[in-house]
């Protein structure tokens, strides 16, 4: 007991989170992992996702943004939705409160940015690297090193000119206020980007052609109807009870939302 | 298991196995992972699946039911097929023979429950929990306490009254025993709930409009021929060799199932 | 590595992989993963892949060869991609560099055998064990007992009649080099045979109907067209920009691929 507790400590058995686009048919998750176990056989690994779209950085961002303060301070967070790679688009690390983070420079990391002050360094492309994958040739090597011990510092020279998804803007029109649908979830729930604090009970959304009452659970509409809701990261969340709200309502990501007094 | 308490303590390295629908592109299941490492950095974090269908209680009951033995005295099994959360279902935790589960009081523990004594107590729902994701919020927390080395009854009151899902049953008709698929795989094969032990090779197996009789194995039988055999749950299954038993044989889950002497 | 042996030492927190075609829906990976725990309860498992084809043999051996060579040495391989459990295929453990695998006797660990002397032993399969499934019941008992320390020559007698896939042949027309498409991924893009170091920059591709030019990199063409290039697994790779070259060109796997001197 004493010995495991004595060998592991902060830096000897960190956790190194992944988020990719990478599915789990092909060999890119298991390449990437293999390249952080080399350099941090200590490092615990934690798959987040491997499902995000191909190519669907807004997605990866909104994902990310909801995981990652819930890990401890300390976390490395691998982060790879990267359809620019082979393009001139920089590899960055940051800190943001303690937490790490490695990923391109492609607003996969706005809505981790958008919250909190971040530290970025530009990590240098080895001449070695592959052209088309560094997420095992780059990001996992930087991960890795982060994960065992070494400062932001040590992997790049500090940036700050950072690219950055354009952000989902809330707007009123008189007593309305828009927004507009930032995921649909597995079971087809809309979230959106309207702030539940904001929403009474009662309170009426317009979503497509459909109007729906908040109230404060999915148990207080019969199964079938729908319901606007507090969601579980914050915002405003459309479901249908035992159903799915966007083949219900027939509504999709970046569909507009407007909440008005009920 | 003195080998293993010698080797590490039950308490250092705890392992915490996750079974949800949440499926692998949303957030949710990496909250869920940040939220049990949290309070439980040092856990060991283990994917069963979190692919069981949305709201597929009896199919996640099936699948924990065939896994949880498996692993060592001590594991934590963390459950969440959750349709009812938002609604007044309960939140359980509970201790079968050294392992420790929480789960949704909706039945999802069926299949645990059918095979041995559970000590079992009601979780305490958070005024500050979320309304629509319990399994950050309420089982997270509790697994990892859990796994922390917190006794069943300091997460909450004893309960007994507990949802099971119905049985599924066995009946003759004559010589006949008569029961059902319970379950379809990945490969197609109809896993049924006829104790395999009570069939002598030869015997016929009735399903849909089609008759098979069990053989030892796949290599009794030439490819694209079904062929009924011992499976490795402990019960007959039904399957075609190198093809799918359920397109074969236009089968589903919850088809009779009938077995005559042959 | 030293770093490695000192903090844990190799038997202390062995590595074991897994690769597999047992989906993630079912209870196989589950029961695999206990049955491994059971007998190292320090290992740390490994994710690669459960979502090789069903019985897709060539596909397993291919990503298993991209990947073991990332892992440390020492780590161990769990790979079941098994059509034929059941027949008298046998059950293989093998040592290839210090690399330790534990699979089917069925071609499966072609790519791994391709590159490297192998010392193989054929392992008993007790009769105690299911006939459907020696994952659980052949390969993860032997794998724990490689991630424990236990030598090759502990698990069973040597062999060295191995089953092969057939090689993916190159050969020569003039001065052309064929090869073939022999993994399609995520992405659409196509991986062929034909080694990259070959390849000169403007050299032309013929695949299908089509005609590419070879160019480092995506970012050469524009949004749309088709690139062949040095790929990440050191062979040609055919993509398209921002698209899929599976479906843009009509091609799957299997498909002959030309290189002639641009």
């Amino acid at each position: 007991m004493a010995q495991r507790a004595m060998a592991a400590g902060p830096r000897m058995s960190p956790i190194i989170t992944l988020l990719t686009d990478y599915g789990t048919a092909d060999s890119y998750v298991g390449e990437v992992k293999g390249a952080l176990l080399s350099v941090a056989p200590q490092a615990v690994l934690v798959d987040l996702t491997h499902d995000i779209a191909p190519g669907d950085i807004a997605s990866g961002s909104y994902v990310l943004g909801r995981i990652w303060r819930r890990f401890p301070a300390d976390t490395v967070h691998l982060a790879v939705v990267d359809p620019g790679v082979g393009t001139r688009r920089r590899a960055l690390a940051a800190d943001v409160a303690g937490h790490r983070f490695v990923a391109p420079d492609n607003g996969l990391l706005s809505d981790v940015f958008a919250v909190a002050h971040a530290d970025v360094v530009s990590l240098p492309i080895p001449s070695e690297a592959s052209r088309t994958f560094h997420g095992r040739d780059v990001f996992a090597p930087a991960a890795a090193r982060l994960a065992q011990g070494a400062a932001l510092a040590e992997l790049g020279a500090a940036v700050s000119d950072l690219v950055h998804l354009p952000p989902r803007r809330l707007r009123t029109e008189g007593a309305d206020l828009i927004g507009q649908v930032v995921h649909v979830d597995r079971f087809g729930t809309l979230v959106t980007n309207l702030p539940s604090s904001a929403m009474a009970r009662g309170a009426l959304i317009r979503v497509g052609v459909h109007t729906v009452a908040v109230q404060a659970t999915f148990g207080d509409v019969p199964p079938g109807s729908a319901v606007a809701f507090a969601g579980s990261g914050g915002t405003l969340e459309i479901a249908v009870r035992d159903g799915r709200a966007d083949v219900v309502l027939g509504v999709a990501r970046g569909v507009e939302v407007r909440a008005s007094a009920g």
